[in-house]
């Protein structure tokens, strides 16, 4: 389908999952090309003067700016370290810029300001340079965020798409769809028995001890817009190769399943804040999995399927009861300014 | 004034004044305190593992989205370009992030990309990582743009507000105001003899050639939201120096003041995207002035001031008929979404 076909920009655009991938593909990658856009991974790895860095960037828009486990200044934070991490190197430095609506409360952006200071000294990164710009009443949402981020790596591995081997086993660092169901139902109003809480948090710890104990690592992608089916398929296609997953092994929360339920979407879809997949050679993944495990938290990883040379670019998922359905990546907008 | 005295943020808060002053260093610097901050320099510059590199960035919200000579793709290369080269860096790398208003329409998308990849060509740095934001209609303004950059610094130089000394010169690289006067004819749908054509352009070649010929640069700072006085007011704050100008030095095309005439505003404060000025010792002056000549351009660098221990943290100017002035932070806001 041609990028013609819509004359206009659809929220589906930034929906994380087709329109988002045939824009990257069609528009911006053709305009830019160059070897770091090719990797399609989440930042760009380069090396200055012998010393390796990657570089990544974010813009945050979700809404509310509040939301229970979160807010737009620690995902803000969390999010940029997240992607640093994907790249296997360690999160060091951000910057942040605010694109800010006129007439929002001073006490709520010292709120977000706050949260982002804490967010920063919770990932151990510094946030080095910023700018301000504020837009007229009703040419803005309150409160947009950039923040970018440089981090260092401090191994040999070459962690992206391209590494990742037929026979690979893929890792779940925990339970799907918090961060989603919690923004929606702070949106449409849900209440549910208990309150779901964004699963945002920062995972660069997780991915350094798995790098400090020599994990080999081929590549790594954290689940937010369109979900973990998504970012299956992106590597799926970029790699060509087929992916095979066990539903069983794909832990999803009772409350968060029924808020699914209820709004008629699938969390295999849903997006995630604290969330990753990890692909690993089968020789590495039961010592991974207990390295993963070893953090105290409070969802747990695990190995939820493997890399094979069967029906490549595609995903499939075998159900409890042992049926086979293809998981396709994300078509239009599931949830519209999630992230 | 403490900040408690605005309840809400106003447009002021991102003009570049006193009140973008203020927001920094009552919310923003407390919350982040660290080195690099404080140096309230337009980068920041950080040592890798030996590699000393520069790191700025910008949001980019200028409305309209094109104006004559330029629009906000090209800008938003420029810009952040100029603000590492301000830092005595060789602009090398960008992210970009996007944050679009749905309904955009594709092609006006396509033309910004365009112009972002022509710019980025121009200044020889490479686009190499990006993200794409959709905002619902009537939550955006068609296109807000991020870009954020890394750059390398190959000299030993510390440039910086602080490294300005008493008898510096003032170097100004060419004529004020045709950015913001661009901006606003388009706005208001002004019509002059001539068409005002934005300045924007990338000085990092410029900036690039007084390093090599060893030029020593105690400061560089390029002239954006608040124009020369602000930029002048906030080194000499920082330092606690007085500058005092000579008016007649200062270029100002006459269709330029013609029109800031009409609209009431002084073009001192108008914001540039392709002008900067440079403190050097009194003794690499007049050599810095000729490299500055040196390039091939339609506007011309001059020496408009100096540094002195007069009147610490204040900017005097004295005009053509020898009367004097002194030049304040701008207060309110004079030009609204200039960049």
């Amino acid at each position: 389908m041609p990028l013609t076909d819509y004359p206009k920009i659809l929220l589906a655009h930034g929906g994380g999952g087709k329109l988002t991938h045939q824009l990257i593909e069609k528009m911006f990658i053709p305009a830019f090309r160059n070897g770091h856009l090719d990797s399609r991974h989440d930042g760009a790895v380069m090396d200055l003067n012998g010393v390796k860095i990657a570089f990544t960037t974010d813009s945050y828009v979700v809404h509310p700016l509040f939301f229970p486990g979160g807010d737009i200044g620690s995902m803000s934070i969390y999010g940029t370290v997240n992607d640093l991490a994907m790249c296997g190197a360690r999160p060091l430095y951000l910057s942040a810029g605010l694109i800010i609506e006129e007439g929002l409360r001073m006490e709520v952006l010292s709120r977000v300001v706050n949260s982002m200071k804490q967010a920063a000294q919770k990932s151990s990164v510094t946030l080095v340079t910023g700018d301000t710009k504020v837009v007229d009443k009703g040419k803005g949402d309150g409160l947009f965020i950039n923040t970018t981020g440089i981090g260092i790596i401090e191994h040999q591995q070459d962690i992206s798409p391209k590494s990742v081997q037929p026979g690979d086993k893929i890792l779940l660092s925990g339970d799907l769809g918090r961060h989603g169901m919690a923004i929606m139902a702070e949106r449409e109003g849900l209440s549910f028995e208990s309150q779901i809480k964004s699963d945002s948090a920062p995972v660069a710890e997780i991915v350094m001890k798995l790098l400090e104990e020599g994990t080999q690592i081929h590549c790594m992608r954290d689940l937010t817009r369109g979900g973990l089916s998504s970012a299956l398929n992106e590597i799926a296609q970029t790699r060509n190769v087929g992916m095979q997953l066990i539903e069983e092994n794909i832990s999803v929360r009772g409350d968060v399943r029924a808020a699914c339920e209820i709004l008629g979407l699938d969390p295999l879809y849903v997006a995630n804040e604290g969330r990753f997949i990890v692909f690993v050679p089968p020789a590495d993944a039961k010592r991974a999995l207990n390295i993963m495990r070893s953090f105290p938290l409070d969802w747990e990883a695990s190995i939820i399927g493997e890399v094979s040379n069967d029906m490549p670019g595609a995903v499939t998922l075998t159900s409890k009861i042992g049926t086979h359905r293809v998981l396709d990546m994300l078509t239009g907008e599931q949830l519209p300014r999630i992230c």
